[in-house]
């Protein structure tokens, strides 16, 4: 393909997402593909000789299509608002376009420059103080993962250069939340510390982490000769955005040592609101934390936020320096290779510097509070329901809620849930996420795609109502 | 930006991209930025207002394109050739613009099972047997990282599920070559190995791994109470692209019940070529495998295929099943999300699709035999030509190279060395990459860019004569 036929296909490419985009209320929601569908309309061979960019553009139609579940749909309320907002999906043709790699500084200046004017933006909007510096990596997973092999490093005394994990005298323990989220304990595990070493602090009725017992926790690990070493609170954890408590936690991870890494992936981005920021008050006490810019905030995944407040010890650990990729221009720049797992890097920061030019501070702000007050009243309607529940406090955009018919024992219950919110999600008019809270099923409703309007969540609830019956 | 402004901005981009593609060869190779330059011209506070695209479109520009180095220039001849063909680029364009997150197959059927085709593709096209299973991870440094992980567990009988690596009676130990990637070592490190277990396997002249010194360092840690875990052989290293012994070293790895993880990140690509099948000669008897797609075969950045023979072992390792993540269709569809970190992941099996379907298996062998030739051309050159050496065999598309003038003592040749390859680099006419190869500076030189014709690599070679003259 030569850049005659790359502008005339460019050109329909756009005019195809902004098609699928114009159409996304027509679509169902979920997709409706049986397992092995799409696998079996494929060739399983590749092909020897070239094929005309109609044919491909017609099997994306043909194809693709039925096999996508619609994000971007204003009646999405699955998992979390994946929000691909326009500029940012420009920003980001313009890196695929230019196909630069940042392997160091020299290797694209402009893209490490960018990203640390960019992440300064990001910090700023969040009210964060100008202890922290950000570094964008690919998820929250990967990113927590990074923050562990810190904690475990720092607690260590860097082991990796000694004896690794292997060589510690007294194991390393982590503590969580049983509602963190699962990357959580992944991260823990991957990093080496065994489930026997990751303990789940007890929350409270709300499902926030208590910080008492956590106190006691870290006192019954050292008394049996174990080390603490991190503890990771979420600012609005999966399940039901609950808000651990970041001072009295920081209270206890700083008389013992700990680090503490804030996922704030989801709910993070409400931190642009300056009226929400309470809700981490304590944050600057924390050693690291995460913000998804690719959730509610509207970056094209992928775009996690990773901030650190000492960047050295991040290098420290992080780093390699062979000879092939050292260059002149080395002490002088950052070389955001040794920030994070991987050595190649894409020119993530234009979706964001993208987004954030075009929308503006104050429309990314308006948008978010929509969505806070399109809970706000969803919550009250529901609460004003017979036989529904709203079960967890609703600080932000998730709702908990679950339909009880009087008189269903609690395995009937979880079978009645499980069969509207299924019925609910093949309808293909919406999208809800079943998920367990205090061991019973319940359905999850988190609000804020750029398109849900007032009037969708009116029809949410008007479908959720309809899906009761069989 | 709604989809009218969509289309008009997204039209102008396409353009912007191919003019930018069109003008590579007017591009300097390495930007000319110095340190902070970028960041300089950049408002250190995010507008609270919208700007206009013509404004952000501008800034690129002014800003962005002066700190950008053309690795897609035709005289790219550092690091490795990064392609990035339109094809490819279209594909990931797509991805982006549905802005959908494979958390698990319901979230987008299409996203899982195109994957599940496209790589199985790449596996017939590298030539490698139906016991393969692939994925595809974002980067090598990653992958590698997996494989480090999965090796850990099977040698310790899944620790992470009871005390970690803190619980491990007998030590376990990586061998590598010194000659390996540097995401080798970080992978070990980070996998909480310690440095002190990972062992530098003696290499040959040719800079291939010594299996005979692996057989005698794997025993030495066997006498000193010490577990051998793991082995990771390169088919084509980074410096001279050396191709260890896989059969050789599967012999011990067999013998030992080591995990054997072969890194092709780069030279993978060339199997699809069945004349260089022989280099990676015993690549069956691996656990597991990368190939970066985004390096020399042309799937735009980021695009690593990751091979493993037992998919069930890889799932136990990596895999999390958190009550939000579950739906009906479990049990019956992958869900790549246990096949690696992140959680969430990008359509990126689409960039894939694309390049190979629009350019057929026979245009892309080609275009590598192409690349070959133009190595062994400049090779046999340089040979011919007083005070020049080739330092290592060229088995495929890089060189290493040094001019030798008399009378140079050995600081005074690394002296030489770094100067003409800057006065290249600096230039802006050509872009290659300096690296230690024995203890001493040489310049590698990576041929394999899409536009990079025999002319160019003939226009190279005269500039790195003329680049000896101050």
């Amino acid at each position: 393909m030569n850049s005659d036929e790359f502008r005339k296909a460019g050109y329909r490419v756009i005019d195809w997402i902004a098609d699928y985009r114009d159409n996304v209320e027509q679509r169902p929601v979920m997709a409706k593909s049986a397992p092995g569908e799409i696998k079996a309309m494929l060739p399983a061979s590749p092909p020897s000789r070239p094929e005309s960019f109609d044919t491909i553009l017609a099997d994306l139609d043909r194809i693709v299509l039925p096999g996508i579940t619609t994000w971007q749909h204003p009646r999405f309320f699955g998992y979390f608002p994946s929000n691909a907002l326009f500029s940012s999906v420009l920003g980001d043709y313009v890196s695929t376009g230019l196909g630069v790699i940042g392997l160091a500084w020299q290797s694209s200046p402009a893209l490490t420059e960018v990203e640390e004017v960019v992440t300064d933006w990001m910090r700023q909007m969040l009210g964060l103080s100008e202890a922290w510096h950000g570094v964008i990596n690919d998820t929250a997973s990967t990113s927590t993962l990074v923050a562990l092999l810190c904690a475990r490093e720092r607690a260590s005394n860097y082991s990796l250069s000694r004896a690794g994990l292997q060589g510690n005298a007294a194991p390393l323990v982590v503590y969580t939340s049983p509602h963190s989220h699962s990357s959580v304990e992944k991260a823990a595990l991957l990093a080496g510390f065994g489930r026997s070493h990751v303990r789940a602090v007890p929350s409270d009725d709300a499902h926030a982490m208590s910080a008492i017992a956590l106190e006691s926790m870290v006192r019954e690990d050292l008394a049996a000769g174990r080390q603490p070493c991190a503890v990771v609170a979420t600012t609005g954890t999966t399940t039901s955005t609950a808000l651990d408590p970041l001072d009295a936690i920081a209270d206890v991870s700083s008389s013992h040592g700990l680090w503490l890494h804030v996922d704030a992936a989801m709910a993070g981005s409400a931190m642009i609101l300056p009226e929400c920021r309470a809700m981490w008050q304590g944050v600057e006490r924390a050693d690291s934390l995460i913000v998804n810019a690719h959730k509610w905030l509207g970056a094209v995944f992928d775009c996690t936020l990773y901030f650190v407040r000492d960047p050295e010890h991040l290098v420290r650990v992080m780093s390699t320096n062979p000879s092939y990729l050292q260059t002149s221009a080395d002490g002088r720049v950052k070389n955001y290779r040794d920030w994070g797992l991987p050595l190649g890097r894409r020119f993530r920061a234009l979706k964001l510097w993208f987004l954030i030019r075009e929308q503006g501070v104050e429309a990314l702000q308006a948008r978010l509070r929509r969505d806070l007050d399109n809970a706000k009243w969803l919550a009250a309607e529901i609460a004003k329901a017979p036989d529904w529940k709203v079960l967890a406090p609703v600080p932000l955009q998730t709702l908990c809620v679950r339909h009880e018919p009087a008189g269903l024992a609690a395995d009937a219950l979880d079978k009645h849930t499980l069969e509207w919110a299924a019925r609910l999600n093949q309808s293909g008019e919406a999208y809800v996420t079943p998920a367990l809270l205090d061991g019973r099923w319940m359905v999850r409703v988190s609000i804020g795609a750029e398109l849900t309007e007032r009037e969708h969540v009116a029809q949410l609830w008007q479908l959720m109502r309809d899906a009761l019956e069989a």
